[in-house]
């Protein structure tokens, strides 16, 4: 792997996260976050709000590029492979930086009830964007919440095996993992009386 | 209607919506619930943990439900069967009472970051209720996840038609509007491609 000097932005996630394994959420301070990502407190908040904010800083991007896939996506494909084309589109964003992220997020989020609060109502966030997205392609709002929930499925599972640091068979790519994953669950869904 | 005395209870989870409508969530006290609801505060404390108790105080109950209803499924029903059957058990289960609470509580969890988030959370803890009874039943994990999220929706869709004022038309139990949900979300499920 190439040395890579990270931004700002990406130490104090880091940063945080490290601090949050170790102290706890709610015993780790924003002057501790800077300190420890060799920043000052002002650098923190150019970047961030509050530390709350540094776990869902993700998700309003990853909300557009699910969305803008969809909206790109042929106006003749069907609502899942409109899904598909969002898939990619953020799946094709995600660097490794956010596959490093993964294992220490999900142990975060795990060890405390505010963040897992927050992570859910980010995978709620998630699910409307697709499910509006798909509306405004002319999508029944029936066919749009599910297909919707299968997009949000398949990328939580992508991602879980993308950044599980246990499968050295996983490929460097997220959007091979959201691909299968997001094939499974179709057939899945189709399989389904 | 008959004339009905609701009990401690009820009582509490009542003047706290009432009282998250009129303030805000962050500036009710629970003392200030115990007194709206004409009982003290250590009534309050036997009841319930804290004021964020109070509003997924049902969750634990609507999960089990579900679940029961998913294992008491015949062992050949298929697993949206199951599902329906889990939708059944819950939705006979709610009252007069969980009816004429929702539009408040969408009112008190819509004004309240915190509150969206752990109602986004209790919607996520329903989905796994329902997806762990499935794969106890021996469902794959991509069908048992796929089949819990059509379920979520047709609770959370049939409820909020059954508790919707605006709705004269709407008949006196929950059981056939989830029923009617989730038969929707099914057929859509079976068109998409």
């Amino acid at each position: 792997m190439p040395r890579w000097k990270p931004d700002a932005r990406e130490r104090l996630v880091e940063a945080a996260l490290d601090l949050f394994t170790e102290r706890g959420y709610d015993e780790t301070t924003v002057a501790q976050i800077a300190e420890r990502a060799g920043l000052t407190r002002s650098t923190f908040f150019r970047h961030f709000t509050d530390k709350r904010e540094l776990l869902s800083a993700g998700q309003e991007m990853l909300s557009t590029l699910l969305a803008e896939g969809i909206a790109a996506a042929p106006s003749d494909a069907s609502p899942l492979d409109a899904v598909a084309s969002g898939l990619d589109r953020a799946s094709g964003a995600m660097t490794e930086f956010n596959r490093g992220l993964g294992p220490r997020l999900h142990a975060a989020i795990e060890s405390n009830d505010e963040l897992r609060a927050r992570n859910a109502m980010k995978t709620v966030g998630l699910a409307a964007a697709m499910s509006d997205a798909l509306r405004r392609r002319g999508t029944s709002e029936a066919a749009a919440q599910v297909a919707a929930e299968l997009g949000v499925l398949a990328f939580g599972l992508g991602y879980r095996r993308w950044s599980d640091p246990e499968r050295d068979d996983a490929p460097g790519d997220l959007v091979t993992h959201t691909r299968a994953a997001f094939a499974e669950l179709r057939a899945a869904a189709a399989e389904l009386r």
